[in-house]
């Protein structure tokens, strides 16, 4: 485990990771995944996990992921991301897994996939920009 | 105020919109209104609303509208939904406002914005499959 | 018709739009109309007009609606764009009208529909940047 | 080189890969690569390669992609596609490379990368139905 200070502190700072008792596993260099469960509090009409679920996780291990690349003093936002939403969220434990595929000054081109007990979940893929702290 | 019957039951049964407190407003004829307020619970780490807090409430503003638009004995999924971050989620109540663009019998294509005290803060547009209730 | 300078200059130098025999209709105060047959030469495999002319169309009327928004001396980049196809691009003439739905100094979120003798084809949205020009 | 007979078939039919003189690379169990110079005749105001050309090499790749990985006497469909621009598309080779990440029944996920001479050019993902063909 190897975790990005920066993204510690910030990820400490959502309250609605800790709504969804997600836990930061990795970030750094690049790659930051974040894994949770599926609580009660977060279903849709079926009983499975809601897509906000999904996506807030996909978007944050995307995000972290990028800010684990940035230079100091800086950090990121979500400006755009797109999802497919590939099986309902239902088993044990959700993994979003958060990639930097290129990282400009400008603009940051990220990916994401969530999964869960290991099959495949939803796929994302989104722009960030880097702002000053 | 009009609300699709299937619309409210459904609405009903998820967890996340009850946590997020949101409230159904509308939902007849391919459109959808959700509102919510920006709960400490699902806020990021600046301490506005976290966009998986804006993406569940647009997300859930189309979904209700196809569904409000769909035959009797169908109901729909996100196949695949693209959200664009225009401002923070700040301000006091949130509105998502869903559309159907298009209600196809294989594919319903759909669009929906997010504001917050009547400024624009996300633009999200997608597609959803009838599937059978 | 009304049609801002700079985008009547750069569009009369995209090879590409001449190749698809377009013509710029309007452009000005961030809404751009752009039209084109569907050539013999851009089809797909059933004779109807390819995805790739689609978006060609929908992509530049969406820049070029952000460029007739900029300040003198800007120009604009697509970093990212969703199409949604509604319908086969079949019939007379095709159509596609871009517009700004924010436009800041940063970035610049737009969206464009694609229409063929008044159906509606497809749906964009997309995000671009303003860059030195 | 292993080509898919119908993909094969196909590709010969769509005229927009003959005008871009698009050369149809590899197609098998769900990977398909295309490739194509930047022809004068497909440029955007700069001379580098049109957004559309981009989209159109990698929206045929991921398309071809899935008819590898159908069942005989089906074809597909585009239902929407997400694009991000990485770099400007300048060089001596376009190379689009489709992937097929979830074959459903009713929906097929695939991504595409596109790249020049080797360094990365956009990234798309999206989303096909498939139909009788």
């Amino acid at each position: 485990m190897s975790i990005d200070a920066r993204v510690l502190d910030s990820f400490a700072r959502q309250s609605l990771m800790a709504t969804f008792e997600a836990r930061l596993e990795h970030a750094a260099d690049g790659l930051c995944r974040i894994s949770a469960p599926i609580l009660p509090l977060a279903r849709q009409q079926h009983g499975y996990g809601h897509a906000g679920l999904t996506f807030a996780l996909g978007d944050s291990a995307a995000g972290y992921a990028a800010l684990s690349a940035m230079d100091k003093g800086m950090e990121v936002l979500t400006v755009e991301m797109k999802i497919n939403l590939i099986a309902p969220l239902t088993g044990d434990r959700v993994l979003a897994e958060g990639r930097v595929v290129r990282a400009g000054r400008r603009l940051v081109i990220v990916t994401a996939e969530v999964s869960v007990d290991g099959r495949q979940a939803a796929l994302l893929q989104g722009t960030m920009i880097p702002v000053p702290a």
